[in-house]
């Protein structure tokens, strides 16, 4: 039974390999065109990983997949494994020299839409290969898309089956919509691409930059193609362009898609988007006037590297502008804290996620209100909807898992000998997705290249335990789900 | 109505007052003996406070208390505050020259046995008022075993409602109960107290300083009467002696008068003390084994320190034998991480407490066994019982309402200009009532002398709210509470 569920998920995989093996050709060409000898690298990758996968496609083919949550749950964690090994390969064998480990947190970071990195000397690394990890990252963004708005609803993961029940009234013949849906959801996330792209290149980019940086955005995962990260450009109106982009792309896609399809705008009422934008503004006047009054900088440029960086951390982007923990405690404090805020269910964001502070908050009112009155019934209300309690559970459960798993993986990370500061922030940046963490070594002018491999596994699990909502992972490590 | 609720509630308050006004003779006589002029602030305090509090007595007068838990609220948190105000005045008007804010968070830290000190230079302060210290210290003790086993099950807070349950099946005359009860409960406690001074002056101390770490030991409080703190005697065997007795007393006191009263240890069995006593002796001995790898200690001094150190924080009294900061980030983080643990409920010791961790990892397991067979019942439970989803919400939102309070605290902190650690871990040894936090400032051999007023009235805030488990305090801070 196990080893049958395992084999079309396997399946499954092998049919993601073959896309990917085609997708390698993109940066195969590049490399050609600029001139670069990395192209055999992908060349050469694609044709083995192209090979391997149909090999493997043709051994464990057999019927329809059983669809089971249990299957959903392995189906979910092996995609994004495979995922992350092949989209470590060219990596690996690429002429940067980064040993496996390196090579596969790197991948992770991208599938994940994480964003941290282990290379340094990006300006002049192959064209092909930053390709390659803008692409594994745009590519990653798609999934975790899908991910947030079909698979893990069914899977009731996280308190996320309340969105499910929300959109799921507006058509009764769920897989009709999922094509449709995907259809569209495309359509808008190329176009968002593209119009980021054009932004990027009017603002400052040049064309390659500008293709790679809006892959980038509109995946909320913050990979550069230059160590200094927007620093390089040295151009205002490109942050205000990136604010524009990473917030857009914090808020859930249905509504994008419902804005295209039918015009309409009134889906912006959704709480968690109110929630997160209003979070967000505040965070960024609060350091703006905080970095103006600290440090004396002018008020126009401190708001403009302000909403850079604080949307660049809240929707989990992590692109940076400059060393912002220079700014002052308050506004490393603030860093630290945005951290695990993140964006918008069904949009590419992680973190913890604005819908589940709405309904934190809620479930705390309400129990004071219960202490004096037992007897009364105060419903947790998210806008219009009550929360059940099962949702409630669901939510309270991702919240309280997420912070041990924060406080182990810290824990962790000082074992291996990094200070508090570079352990905190360190665990708890790859586990929202966001990319940066605090301190000399992983800072916002930092990055993960001095990390041993045991770090980097350790964080590039936390990255994937982040990316597909924590109890996904956690849930095919408990004997129960082994049990036939 | 709640005019009338008030008054009854000052109307207790002002017996508290009359009896610490009687208190205050103590120190008095003290200072009168080793011919301290301070004698006369203690008398003339002791006069004031009496003739207030028996003047508001008399004034307030009026039929019996209301019980209802509106009432209980109140009073818990006017009797916290009185206490807090009155313990300050002797502090504030004394020769160590504090200004209101240092005493009053003195005095605080001291009702809440937190045993964080803005006092420097301890070893030549007024005897009388290191006696005081000590006093409010013991005292607070009590009002926290009082707290933890009646009131706070009563008002439902934080989940400990199921020990009540647990408990209450032995009568069903709870009044006649609590009056057998706390007799037993203050010889038990007195014993305690006398057994180990007795412990410590076998060990290294002199009377006055034996009796004085008695008193805070046995609340897991931890001022000392010397700014070195434990470092000060040099003595092996005194760690250890010490280290029995903070052990001792965070386990819950009803366990220890059973085993006084009827000779029975069984209750030993209580899950939350064999969680309790295993987290702190893998803790003690990982960092032990940490020390000796990394700084080269020999390992049976490295195991008394770690034990003394690791069980001073876990059971939230606060000593420090020396700078544990300094052995390495390993280290630092368990120390980190252990502020937030705590001890036993119905104990003196604070924190998030063993049997919350327990209640949590059981729901996250059986949440995880519920993703998989969502019509299957997995019942969370604590040792043999069952733990109601009652229960389970109260932990729930007790742990997040935790930690959300230390993360609006420490951005607070970071907004005064404290750096991440100092932030971050002086709010949460606040709010966990530790003592000690890290970094160069408040680490364990610093103290909170160079904090300013309103630094300190935060942080008084958040080890009144953790004494009194959170909810208790932010549950009359709502509307709904004081609406008619």
């Amino acid at each position: 039974m196990n080893a049958n569920l395992i084999r079309h998920a396997v399946h499954i995989a092998a049919i993601l390999g073959l896309y990917l093996s085609a997708a390698m050709f993109l940066p195969a060409l590049i490399d050609l065109y600029y001139g670069h000898p990395d192209w055999q690298v992908f060349a050469v990758t694609a044709f083995i990983v192209g090979g391997f996968s149909a090999a493997t496609f043709m051994a464990t083919r057999s019927g329809p997949p059983p669809f089971s949550k249990k299957f959903g749950f392995l189906l979910v964690n092996v995609l994004w494994l495979a995922f992350s090994v092949i989209g470590a390969i060219p990596l690996w064998l690429s002429s940067m020299k980064l040993d496996f480990a390196q090579a596969f947190f790197e991948s992770v970071s991208a599938v994940t839409t994480t964003g941290s990195t282990v290379i340094v000397g990006l300006d002049d690394a192959p064209p092909g290969l930053l390709l390659w990890r803008s692409l594994l990252c745009w590519l990653g963004g798609i999934g975790v898309v899908v991910l947030g708005l079909f698979i893990i609803p069914y899977l009731r993961v996280g308190g996320m089956s309340f969105f499910k029940m929300e959109s799921s009234d507006t058509s009764d013949k769920p897989f009709a919509r999922l094509a449709t849906f995907s259809r569209a959801f495309l359509a808008v996330y190329v176009t968002i691409t593209l119009l980021c792209a054009i932004g990027y290149g009017m603002t400052g980019m040049n064309r390659f930059d500008a293709i790679n940086h809006a892959m980038t955005t509109v995946a909320t995962g913050g990979f550069s193609t230059h160590d200094a990260s927007f620093a390089y450009f040295g151009s205002l109106p490109l942050l205000w362009v990136s604010t524009f982009f990473m917030t857009l792309c914090s808020l859930p896609f249905s509504i994008l898609i419902v804005f295209v399809a039918r015009g309409r705008l009134d889906a912006l009422r959704d709480p968690q988007i109110v929630v997160f934008l209003g979070y967000l503004v505040v965070f960024s006047l609060a350091v703006a006037i905080y970095h103006r009054l600290a440090n004396g900088v002018d008020f126009h440029l401190a708001l403009t590297y302000s909403f850079f960086n604080v949307t660049s951390i809240l929707s989990t982007t992590g692109y940076t502008s400059e060393d912002y923990s220079l700014w002052g405690p308050f506004v490393v404090m603030a860093a630290f804290i945005a951290t695990f805020m993140g964006g918008c269910s069904g949009s590419t964001a992680g973190g913890i996620k604005a819908y589940r502070f709405i309904v934190l908050f809620n479930a705390i009112r309400s129990g004071l209100n219960k202490l004096v009155y037992p007897n009364a019934i105060y419903a947790v209300r998210y806008g219009r909807n009550t929360v059940d309690a099962d949702a409630q559970r669901a939510i309270f459960l991702f919240f309280i898992t997420y912070i041990l798993l924060w406080v182990f993986g810290s824990l962790a990370m000082a074992a291996f000998g990094y200070d508090l500061v570079t352990s905190v922030s360190a665990v708890i940046t790859c586990l929202s997705n966001v990319g940066p963490g605090l301190g000399s070594i992983i800072g916002p002018i930092g990055n993960f290249s001095t990390l041993a491999d045991p770090e980097l596994y350790l964080l590039s699990l936390m990255m994937l335990l982040g990316r597909l909502e924590v109890l996904t992972v956690l849930v095919i490590l408990t004997p129960i789900f082994w049990k036939q």
